[in-house]
């Protein structure tokens, strides 16, 4: 049979490379995307591509009553836990409510085999790394809250009304199709950015926090294809790159595939986790997933070839601040100017 | 000097109680309700009523806007485990997104000297009862969920922007002035209401489900009284009686207090943690709560005399109701016949 599945965020980076993956197995796929962060442009052709607003019931409801869904990838969110101290309305109403509006379509269409939900690693907050799964999350930031209360609200919507779910806790995604221009997350892309109009790499504090950085090739498959695994229902996975870097490494590696000298400038450190890496155990035992990943080398000199093709952006200003109150300076002035 | 308080649902239950006892205190009293469950009726004199939604930020803006207010207590929300399994939006939307709000404004308002939020025993789910409060909460229905997000929401504010709190997760209170007409919630307020009405007493499943039930006066006071106590800033009070009671137990009691032989029906059980009470250790060492509780049989009778001359209710409908799917029949059949 052909299974039809819903990929939500699938104009941006992470869900473009899912539904592509969902193509490529035989999916028809309808991609759900309000273009706040991604372009028409990723979404993959042989997708059906549908404009809307996941925090919107109506559209939700109207696109669950056209097509008769499989399966759910819930990719559609503002992933950004350092800017959702100051967006914590616009956090909640599109991480909670907006997957509530979908978790509520799934149960009523009575069609959906699994609804696959992409977490976070900021469900962690400042647990001691590596981080397992059977950690009991304790998230330091509205995102990573807004994240686990989606988690509960799956396990809940199991227990009541059965709907199956597989839970991903992606971390520090990076490659092509990357919203570059975005100035509040993802350091890579920010880097290359700078990098590309000219400018000094900006890092927060020493640049000696650690993180694991995970290619795309290394999450978006393994997301697609966890529906077929029988095991892989109701649990909840760590997914991405296993060796963790500090900020001035990244640093470094990003400038080397850029092809340039590095230029760092370090600014006020800002509330964040220091040392954030997880545990692919349950991955590699239950999905299969390779001990080897993108090496980080390969993975940014491959970025690096799109993002010089793709050009510098112009770096996005986020115009609904809620608090502009404690924020790092080099944001503040970029909100105050507006 | 004189405290300029907000009481959030101020003509409900249990916020028009902290309001008096604001009031009685010398606080400048800031009512804010959508009068959704309360009534006009409810909110003492002397209190300044502001009809409104906190689910909209120019309506809580506008009242930071127009008040400097010391502290913030936040009583408002949407109070039904067993209902919030269907009206999932609506739950995380009023109880989550509406706090938030709240949060923003009191963060930005620069002023408020302590927020404090009453969350619910619903977070701690199927723990092992008597709960305390350093349990980590495992919530098992969206409004569990959503208070345990704002609890988590509360520290990281604190943290992110020194806003003080003070958490209180009180259960299964009752008393004057509650709404008795909702057939949703509070199994006292249902009883006397279908006593009033000459119908049976309605118990889901065999009726041996337990719970302490906590007459007004042992929750409102401490609520009131928190601000003043150094020690209770940053603390999680389960707040409530000590003395659980089998629901077929509490039928008998309730038709003791009004005067009537009990008359029950049980019907099909629902889903619903089976045995809730709370340790109040840590409320009565630090907020020095007595050790001696309004009993259930005098609690009741005044109740009684209330809710008597109050007359019976028309049992309201909830007419937002998201899924239909497994309900319980009692909830259903209202529900179909909308």
């Amino acid at each position: 049979m052909t299974y039809t599945s819903l990929v939500t965020g699938g104009a941006g980076f992470i869900g473009s490379h899912v539904a592509a993956d969902l193509l490529r197995a035989g999916h028809r796929v309808v991609v759900l995307d309000d273009l706040s962060g991604g372009t028409a442009a990723n979404v993959p052709s042989g997708a059906h591509f549908h404009q809307g607003d996941i925090c919107d019931p109506g559209v939700v409801d109207a696109l669950f009553a056209e097509w008769r869904f499989d399966h759910v990838f819930h990719l559609a969110a503002y992933a950004a836990e350092g800017l959702s101290h100051f967006i914590k309305r616009y956090n909640y109403t599109n991480n909670v409510v907006g997957s509530v509006n979908l978790i509520n379509a799934a149960v009523n269409a009575g069609t959906v085999r699994c609804f696959v939900f992409t977490s976070s690693i900021a469900v962690y907050g400042h647990a001691e790394p590596p981080m397992t799964e059977d950690l009991i999350p304790s998230p330091v930031d509205p995102y990573g809250i807004a994240k686990y209360a989606v988690e509960q609200e799956l396990k809940v919507s199991h227990e009541m009304f059965g709907l199956p779910y597989i839970i991903f806790r992606p971390h520090n995604v990076y490659g092509e199709r990357q919203n570059i221009g975005d100035r509040y997350r993802n350091v890579i892309g920010i880097f290359m950015n700078q990098i590309l109009r000219g400018e000094e790499c900006v890092i927060f504090g020493d640049g000696e926090q650690t993180r694991a950085f995970s290619h795309i090739d290394d999450v978006a498959p393994p997301i697609a294809r966890s529906i077929e695994n029988p095991r892989a229902y109701g649990q909840t996975f760590n997914i991405g790159g296993d060796t963790p870097y500090t900020v001035n490494e990244l640093a470094e590696a990003v400038a080397t595939a850029m092809g340039v000298e590095p230029r760092v400038r370090h600014v006020e450190a800002r509330h964040e986790v220091v040392h954030a890496f997880s545990s692919h155990d349950r991955a590699r035992e239950i999905l299969g997933v390779g001990t080897t990943s993108v090496p980080l080398t390969d993975g940014l000199t491959q970025m690096a070839t799109w993002a010089k093709k793709h050009g510098p952006q112009e770096p996005s200003i986020f115009s609904g601040i809620e608090i502009s109150k404690n924020m790092p300076p080099s944001w503040q002035s970029v909100v105050a100017s507006d």
